[in-house]
């Protein structure tokens, strides 16, 4: 209930409205300071969240070197709540006590079978999914993986029994054209069609 | 209720939770057809998305030019479900009857103030925000903003009263630099730093 000193609001009333093995939703009365607008802000919340995790979950974005060539690793997963297929990065929520890097290469090898050769950086705060309905929230992890590792020759996926993915290759330099082709075809998350378009941008922007 | 006809999933006993003026949260169950494991999901589902339109909102990706400089237009903003201020593309709600391009241009006008002087591309497909626990969903806009044009001298917010909101601006080349800088100040949305990751990638690879 305690909200930053800088917090532009005040906020008070928060009830739990459902709690569910899964979800928790919220409901809190705000007022904003300046305007003295007054209203009620409607919220949902995992329930999963590990202690001392600042996070519920890690994204990966895997670059795989193969042959010569440079793919980003996307898996189609359906999604229950959307009752549709979508693109999404690899990506799972962190184990009680797991490290984030650890949480990234044991993603990597359950939902696409491939194994971690390198991991190259890792965002350190807090990433919001959908700030404005839910703390949701994540880290992305960028590894590299070598496809001409040995581990790597027969990727098989270790996929838990309710699960059901699809392992997508997408050719690193056409990534935005992919998704111009597939958009219709299937639902593309947010971040992994603001990727490609950032993708494409710094292509762009490069030396201009 | 009706899943498409590839879904892995049989589902049934859809039940609503929760009803609330903003969000609805669901429950349905399920059983993965080849494993038959069985289990309940929970879900989260705005119920303002406008008649006759795929997706809830839109997320515009601006850029800047000005004095020969190009820069991205973010907003740090105040979201009550994260208690905290986040970093996120300028973005919206749909109102009933607006195109997507009419809600990003109307958009960037209130919260950041820019005039957009050209709509450069927009996605066309459902991109969802966190599918694994919600169906809420945008499109995306790429606009361009002239900052040397009159329009643009003294860009002024026009944010309804219960918005608190400040403009961003980071410079292109920058950009991940930036994220890094500042991601343990506030929450970073994910798929802004995920665009930032693209964009340094995209230069990066350029012509390797």
């Amino acid at each position: 209930m305690n909200p930053s000193a800088d917090c532009p609001y005040d906020l008070w009333d928060e009830t739990i409205e459902f709690e569910g093995r899964w979800l928790r939703t919220k409901q809190i009365r705000f007022r904003e300071r300046k305007s003295k607008h007054e209203g009620v802000w409607q919220s949902s919340h995992r329930v999963t969240k590990p202690a001392n995790c600042e996070v519920d979950g890690v994204d990966i974005l895997a670059v795989l070197h193969k042959n010569g060539q440079k793919f980003f690793i996307f898996v189609k997963q359906y999604r229950i709540p959307m009752k549709a297929w979508c693109l999404e990065f690899p990506a799972g929520l962190i184990d009680e006590g797991e490290s984030v890097e650890a949480a990234a290469i044991r993603e990597m090898k359950e939902e696409t079978g491939y194994t971690v050769t390198k991991v190259l950086q890792r965002s350190e705060g807090v990433q919001g999914l959908d700030p404005g309905l839910t703390d949701d929230s994540i880290q992305f992890v960028t590894v590299e993986v070598d496809g001409d590792d040995p581990r790597n020759a027969h990727p098989e996926q270790q996929l838990q029994s309710e699960e059901a993915i699809e392992v997508v290759l997408v050719e690193c330099n056409r990534v935005l054209e992919w998704m111009k082709e597939n958009e219709k075809k299937m639902h593309i998350e947010a971040m992994v069609y603001s990727f490609a378009i950032g993708y494409d941008l710094g292509q762009k922007f490069k030396n201009l």
